[in-house]
């Protein structure tokens, strides 16, 4: 499956989003099916012990705005897959996508990549049909691989996630089952534009897969060893202590039988639903889901410096993420849990990005999270241009860096966070 | 302090040498002074609860040719910094190492890195002396960084235990202390071909520093990204699984008042030293050791391929290796705890490389391991090259790969591991 021209994909979506049948039906944490809380803690967990937990998490010693907390999170300490499949025709290079229902999607269907597999699914727990094109994957006799990497996923709602980000690229012909299709990189450039369509598994493998910037004139503000002098610092000196504490005497957050909530209604809650969808592995489950409390933020500062425009990013630690920190972007965050606190303490450049004017914008996108674990989750993908005007001196923490810089530390796994994988992405496709 | 010739720098050494005295003092471990043994579990750890700790632990789900074993190790959860200071003199590069004693030391004094500081030292924990040179690594105004990543260290001996590896270049003229001195990288070459001269961690820095193998004309055989999936393959299917347990309850492993040991004598002892030393930032202590029974061996097996030249390495998880596994040398092992065990059950390649002729030895070299916190610890690091008769098809988890491939992947940290790296200097700088 091709298409001609993207009214072509659109109308397959829309037959697509017509021929199934999808309920998502919210329910009390006490009544899903196959789940438990742990009557001394409080925590989720499937009966099974397996696909994921919920507990809490006390948090001390960071450095961002607010030193320490405790809240939920999401404990799934397995590797999925997630890969896309490309092949050339015509000198293009076309990637394997399909349409697929997550539950916490907003619109149901979104293109996902070729695989995109929890170890759960891809090991057949849950006894569902089996992965399509999954054997590409993971033995390679017939794809040549182009990336391969393990990566982490949101430091915030996540404890320690990662999941293995591929690109195999293929010259025989392959089947193309149903809900599958092929896109060529500007076709999906053109789809990166557009809110809710491309989703987050998809957008992460594709930063592995960036074009390489235009060829220009001048160098990199930092050589890649200063870059990495510069993160290789901030790993070692973080002081970020992360401890596990009971879902139930979680500092700030009510539980209850129907959910997991902020006491002032900020961040996320965590809910239970139960799914029933005609043509995923398993026709029915129930699971617990995080619903975040309004729409986050991610976004980059671009200023072209001595001709090569610079990325303006930071080295920071989330509450989950694996290895101390990680480059994010210039800014990330939910506006909403800001309203409350004095504007000094909200995020560095935060005012840079939200009143860019209009042609200043590079993109500015709604893109979806997760459907898999998050519910409803989205966050609006940025990126701005400054002029000379903006200092090249910038706070403790952040450093101005290329893009190419960017999408090679990229390769190599565990150094980018997943936002800023999402832009990078946004940044190196969308026209 | 630079010398025109090596004879110049023995008797500088043998000055150093002369000029201080050391002593070192077994002692039993129930008598160190400032240590405790924890009542409860045998775990050994300072009073002050900082430096580092010894525990038992236990292994299962290992690949390797046992898949379970519980073993002591040595818990140091801070990262300290190696590193090495270099300056361009005339268009030659020399590095700045210092004649360092080490409790652990066959020979008390051995060549150190400019900077080699746990955080215990360089915090000041034990108040004593500011570490030379410390500024020029942690604060960057008048050096340039040409490397920083954080490795691993011994995975057989340490838990999860990590460094950051730095090389700074600086223009200006520096003073150079006592016990210091400038070498350039063929000096340090030469010396590298010397037993027990150049310790680990000067040994380790300088991996990043490796110049550029000759120009070749032929392909190496897997892509870096091909090399990336191999790693990444086995990084997530890796079933490792590591639980700490009390020491005193280490299966297989007899604690006495005096020392913990294998109940084979296999393996290693940990012991007690108490150390008098004049020029150390403090100037006596006492601390645990671990003690390895016999020498071990870390060792390439080299073969041109195509007209490049192709190291075998292996995908490698040890007892304490951050996460999960890593790059591992061909062998790497202590072939005197191998004596019980039937052929079938040695590592693979030991033979080609223990019985390879003289003529295919590109270097044989005995070096010791970090004289703080390993007792006469020795291994024979040896490179063997192969001929057309070596299958190029090698067993699960082995990959062909060029030196440029590692030094690429060595830049950013915690994809090989120390004795790869160790190797890979040597393959480097021995003439």
């Amino acid at each position: 499956m091709m298409f001609a021209d993207l009214t072509e994909f659109h109308q397959w979506l829309a037959e697509r989003r017509a021929a199934h049948e999808y309920r998502v039906v919210p329910t009390p944490l006490k009544r899903l099916d196959g789940w438990a809380v742990d009557p001394g803690t409080g925590d989720l967990h499937h009966r099974s012990g397996r696909f994921f937990s919920v507990h809490g998490l006390d948090v001390t010693g960071s450095r961002r705005e607010v030193g320490q907390w405790q809240q939920p999170i999401i404990s799934q300490p397995e590797h999925g897959i997630l890969g896309i499949l490309v092949k050339e025709v015509g000198g293009v290079l076309y990637c394997l996508l399909q349409a697929k229902m997550e539950p916490g999607n907003v619109n149901t269907l979104q293109l996902s990549p070729t695989v995109q597999a929890t170890r759960s699914n891809y090991t057949r727990v849950h006894r569902g049909r089996p992965v399509p094109y999954l054997e590409l994957f993971t033995s390679l006799g017939r794809g040549r691989p182009l990336a391969d990497a393990l990566q982490s996923e949101q430091g915030s709602w996540f404890l320690a996630k990662r999941n293995r980000n591929m690109v195999v690229r293929i010259d025989e012909d392959v089947p193309v089952l149903d809900n599958f299709c092929w896109l060529s990189l500007d076709q999906i450039g053109r789809l990166l534009a557009m809110d809710d369509l491309v989703n987050m598994d998809t957008r992460t493998v594709l930063s592995h897969l960036l074009p390489r910037g235009e060829q220009v004139s001048g160098r990199p503000l930092h050589t890649v060893p200063e870059v990495l002098n510069w993160l290789t610092h901030h790993k070692t000196t973080d002081r970020t202590v992360r401890r596990p504490v009971p879902l139930a005497k979680t500092d700030g957050w009510r539980v209850s039988d129907d959910d997991v909530r902020h006491e002032y209604d900020r961040h996320f809650r965590i809910i239970g639903v139960d799914v029933r969808a005609e043509d995923r592995e398993v026709r029915g489950w129930s699971q617990p889901m995080l619903a975040p409390c309004g729409e986050g933020i991610a976004a980059f500062v671009v200023r072209t410096v001595g001709g090569v425009p610079h990325v303006l990013v930071q080295a920071r630690a989330e509450a989950g993420t694996p290895d101390t920190v990680e480059i994010a972007p210039t800014v990330q965050c939910n506006p909403g849990n800001l309203a409350h606190l004095p504007r000094t303490r909200h995020p560095r450049y935060l005012d840079a990005v939200l009143e860019a004017p209009p042609e200043r914008v590079l993109f500015d996108v709604v893109h979806s999270e997760e459907g898999g674990r998050f519910y409803h989750a989205r966050n609006r993908y940025r990126a701005v241009e400054v002029g000379d005007e903006f200092p090249l001196d910038v706070a403790d923490g952040f450093r101005w860096v290329t893009r190419d810089q960017l999408a090679l530390l990229n390769q190599f796994g565990g150094l980018l966070n997943v936002e800023t994988r999402n832009l990078l992405t946004c940044l190196g496709f969308i026209k």
